[in-house]
């Protein structure tokens, strides 16, 4: 060994560092703050006059961590205006924070210490930051079994059996991560929810939580079984317009505001895939959103009530949502609003907004994303959803003209509701760095990044993200921040591109399965339904010609949609049957465009095993390996991916892959044997 | 449809047409004339004077199949030299063949055929063929139950529990493919040998065989277990010194020839792996094979006596066959043959040639290849092996100075025997297509004609075997032709490059096993024993420092095989333990080169499928997708490959794998829990 030339020797050592680095486990999330010394905390002070705990708890985090000039924290109750924001002024020699209210102020400490974290430049800083939206929710499917629907981190962080007497140490964890990042508000339970939920012992379980998050300018929601008068007290029935339930609601609520002053409402999801609502008793949605909001109005409660509703008759799912609630616009109280999925089907790898967007426009109206990846491959697959959620955020409703984004169609800038509101389903559970897969932490804070400033950049939340979660390293940074912005598009690529659908495996929708029957099965469950390949070409019509779904766009987009060249071609299957032989814009036909597509995804996922490798030197050994081994999974998903479709596809199309991409290598024969042993809850 | 231009309709029924072809299953192996019609025969006369039945035959098959001009047959009994070979001249109007033999008659009756099969020329023809070998024989590792030790193309041909009463047409078929290609000779059972088969039973059911085979030239040959006296007839022991044993094996002798007059002689593994032989009474090889010649003798018999052995000793593997047989030089007895794998351990992907090639100046030796693919994918992967056949062939040993290859040194040029010898184990099983892989039956091909002539090419070999079996297409030939030949050199990027041996998995040999291990196992069967892998480099040191083996070699191949840098890197760890940063040639590591190899294998796999998928419309349905399912198969192994022996190098090398190549997929720890259900038989 000692006649090796120096320069071998480097590299072997460059390559054996990071095995003598400390090891991590991504349970920090981005909060990885180092504690200042002593002398430090003497050199400079964080003053602050308020005693409220939001307002001390923000000082603590500065105490604790700043490493800047002197701050001045100052509660302004009279800049209104700033609402939950922060005014920020200062220099080298001084800062000066100002806020209405205290979580105002601890919104502003989490910004300076990302600026610090992030290295910014912070020699002048004038900042204003107001909120887009009133209330940044999560929405946690979580089960009272501690299951969790579409979980893929472990079970849920709630531990109902402990609680109220118990309280794990990561309930605050996840309060202060969301403050960082801004989200004031979370519904704790499954939207398929069990009635149990609003007994006395789970509200006072609900309540433990409630006081922990309190602090950190979070509020509790609950999602509620329509139900629950029937099961929970016999009553005969739930029916909305029965005073005798009306009241059971109102004193049920009464109960809950007692333990939980600050209670922000119920999440409801009424008739809809098997749960029960107003429809079970001739009621509309409006009857029964009415019922509760009525109950929860004096106490400024909120109803969140879920548009996602279909029924497996002969109309186009993607049409029901809208069909079903526009006609409803208006009876809705100020105290309700619809929530809506982006997409008008369900979360999938892309899909166009929901046109229900901008179409009431005497409704409040909120976006439903979905962090959890239930249809990007789990916590298995790197996927960034910054750019999935500025897509639904940027995109032009038309409602009341050009510029009528859905952003501003929820936000309040166009129409005016008592609160605005925007959630997700998070991708939280108790695997020790949350999400089950490190990347998927950067969604959980886009998602509360954008729902603070839906304006920002998907780049810039994902170059902030790197920099407090890994490293400010610009050979790590900028490499990463494109693997990141590639991502989603690759898993579109390799998944279901240029509008495809729901092709995934029944039930767990994790793998591929074009070809997914089921006798007797609901036909709108079926990818046959959404991808109508037959021997002239693939794609669902839903032009004018077909399911006119397109119809349900503001001009012009019904007819931007409607049109097989003026149609994007993210979009094209989405809304046309097209012809195998199409020519796209580029010339080729769809049957070699979608080949290209699918070989692209795979390519850009070795394209990101290249890139995490190589930076191995800047990343702790047990964070790189992890995320080393999820990209391996994902590499071979994605073959598999690309194979099933396309090898599946082609029993259709009778033409051959183009020569000069990568080769199938299964057997459709063998990959239509695949069954995973996975369920819809972890 | 009927708007598409034409331009894509034809790329449509271009990619179509193979579906309405005619499925071909490849049972036809090379032999795919189509029979002349009535009116054809009568315009061109074959005549033969001669009234042998296999003279006839070959008069036979080409009034059958030959379109060209009348063919006068001659058998010139003075022509001698030309052996079992032949003259042919002819022009437009005619052509004549002349030879010794019957059997010259029908091999150049094969060479006219193949020469119409494959549009040579034939406006002048003066060829004169004469075997480089006297046998050219197949050895089949069948047992009496069917199984075929090493075997992928199903259970064994011959159907010992129908002989000798029913005849398979098979039989037939198996000796016309043969002698098609000049194969004289045929082992029928497996090297570890039955006692059953000198039984007078299977004596019966041996005859059966030969008397289907003699018409096409094929003698019989039976591999004999060592203790058959003590076995079949409870003499005390088989010792080959002891009268009553020698008398034993005289009797049975007499036995089989009073059966089969042509019977040509014993195959036998003796004290090797377990099997009975002369040391097991404290007598040598030579005594064994003596004995066994002794008593065929008198009937013109032969012994093939195997020098495959080696011991579970402190001595290196490969370097016991030459410590054991060079001391019995001169010993054996001139009908014995020494029968020597071509490489020193077993039919590895690549090794350096058997040092005893030479090495025994008076004794008769040969070689034994292996056609069946134990090493090289089983009949999964695509390997053609006429270039491994030519590499041992054409490898210089030195032992009477520059050009006593190991061809010369075998083929009578160099040293005389009574016969000289070719032999390989075979790949053919009782598969529709013979060999499992479609392209397996062109290794048999290729052993067939290079003990013919080992002068002949492997592109040439390669060349006419495509035209025979699939198409004389240019644009078909020329790629696959290029794949065939590269095809060996993959697996060996992907399985053991640079030198790497026998890091199978254990007892089956397929996959990859570097990490091998069995307590209390033969160290000489465990991967670790041939790749020494450790922190400082990886490879066997067969040097002066190490076992020595090279010194086994004659100069200059001592010192250059012994010379870190003079050794050819293609056997590096052959020979060496080289350290990981060692420089190669061209500048690179070894760990980098290696690494650089696998990758390269995968890719090249995956060049296979990509050439394979582009000739579909030249391949009738059925070969082209069973090919190409194999190429699938081929080209996840080679990627498992690639992973399991990156990955586990990697844990000594500690070095990164080159961040331009693309990525493992795989965990190491899930790789080493792979075990496959498969045995060393089928």
């Amino acid at each position: 060994m000692t006649m090796l030339p120096i320069k071998k020797y480097l590299i072997y050592f460059f390559f054996l560092l990071p095995f003598f680095g400390y090891a991590e486990d991504g349970s920090q999330l981005w909060l990885r703050y180092k504690p200042v010394d002593a002398q430090t905390q003497k050199q400079r002070h964080i003053r602050l006059q308020d005693k409220h705990e939001t307002a001390l708890l923000a000082k603590q985090e500065l105490d604790s961590y700043w490493r800047g000039p002197s701050i001045e924290m100052h509660l302004d109750k009279k800049a209104k205006r700033l609402k939950e924001g922060y005014q920020i002024k200062g220099d080298t020699s001084a800062v000066y924070l100002t806020a209405a209210e205290p979580i105002g102020l601890l919104y502003g400490a989490y910004h300076l210490l990302r600026l610090q974290e992030t290295k910014a430049d912070m020699r002048h800083l004038y900042i204003e930051e107001i909120p887009d939206y009133d209330i940044r929710i999560l929405n946690h499917w979580d089960n009272l079994d501690r299951t969790v629907e579409r979980g893929y981190a472990g079970y849920s962080l709630w531990r109902w059996e402990e609680l109220p007497h118990k309280l794990s140490p990561r309930y605050e964890e996840y309060a202060r991560a969301n403050a960082s990042i801004g989200i004031n508000a979370t519904v704790l339970n499954n939207v398929n929810a069990s009635p149990q939920i609003l007994t006395g012992d789970y509200i006072q379980k609900v309540k433990a939580l409630a006081d922990i998050f309190r602090k950190y300018g979070i509020r509790v929601y609950l999602s509620a079984n329509f139900s629950s008068p029937k099961v929970l007290d016999g009553l005969a029935d739930s029916d909305p317009l029965r005073k005798e339930v009306q009241d059971w609601w109102k004193v049920k609520v009464k109960e809950i505001y007692q333990h939980i002053p600050d209670f922000g409402g119920f999440l409801v999801k009424a008739n809809s895939e098997g749960q029960p609502g107003p429809q079970d008793y001739g009621r509309t949605h409006a009857d029964g959103a009415n019922m509760l909001a009525d109950a929860l109005k004096p106490y400024g409660g909120l109803v969140m009530w879920r548009a996602f509703v279909y029924n497996p008759t002969e109309e186009d799912r993607a049409k029901q949502a809208y069909q079903e609630f526009v006609p409803l616009d208006g009876e809705f109280r100020d105290n309700v609003i619809i929530q809506i999925k982006n997409g008008p089907v369900d979360f999938q790898p892309r899909e166009p907004f929901t046109p229900l967007f901008g179409a009431m426009k005497h409704t409040a109206q909120m976006i439903e994303f979905q962090i959890t990846q239930e249809y990007l491959g789990f916590s298995n697959h790197l996927a960034y959803l910054a750019p999935l959620f500025k897509e639904t955020l940027d995109a032009d409703t038309y409602s009341e003209g050009k510029g009528s984004t859905v952003a501003r169609v929820t936000d309040g800038s166009m129409f005016r509701g008592e609160k605005t509101a925007v959630s997700a389903v998070a991708n939280i559970g108790e695997d020790t760095n949350w999400t089950g897969h490190h990347f998927a932490q950067a969604n959980w804070y886009a998602f509360g990044r954008l729902a603070w400033n839906h304006q920002l950049s998907s780049e810039d939340i994902a170059n902030e993200w790197i920099r407090q979660t890994f490293t400010n390293a610009v050979d790590f940074v900028t490499p990463v921040r494109q693997m990141m912005m590639d991502s989603r598009e690759a898993v579109v690529d390799y998944m279901m591109p240029l509008g495809l659908h729901h092709i995934f495996a029944f039930d767990h929708h994790y793998g591929p399965e074009p070809w997914g029957d089921r006798k007797g099965g609901r036909p709108d469950w079926m990818p046959w339904y959404y991808h109508n390949a037959d021997t002239i070409g693939l794609g669902f019509d839903r032009t004018a010609t077909g399911s006119n779904a397109v119809s349900q766009y503001y001009p012009p987009l019904d007819s931007i949609y409607g049109g097989i060249n003026s149609c994007p071609e993210s979009l094209l299957l989405w809304f046309h049957h097209v012809p195998w032989t199409h020519t796209m814009k580029n010339g080729r036909t769809l049957w070699d465009e979608l080949c290209i597509h699918y070989d692209r995804g795979v390519q850009q996922v070795r394209g990101f095993q290249k890139t995490w490798d190589k930076l191995q030197a800047h990343v702790d050994q047990q964070r790189f390996l992890e995320v080393q081994s999820k990209l391996k999974i994902q590499s071979k998903d994605a073959v598999w991916w690309k194979d099933a479709c396309l090898l599946y596809f082609q029993t259709f199309s009778k033409m051959p892959i183009p020569y000069d991409l990568e080769r199938p290598v299964h057997e459709l024969e063998e990959l239509k044997k695949i069954k995973l042993d996975m369920t819809h809850h972890n």
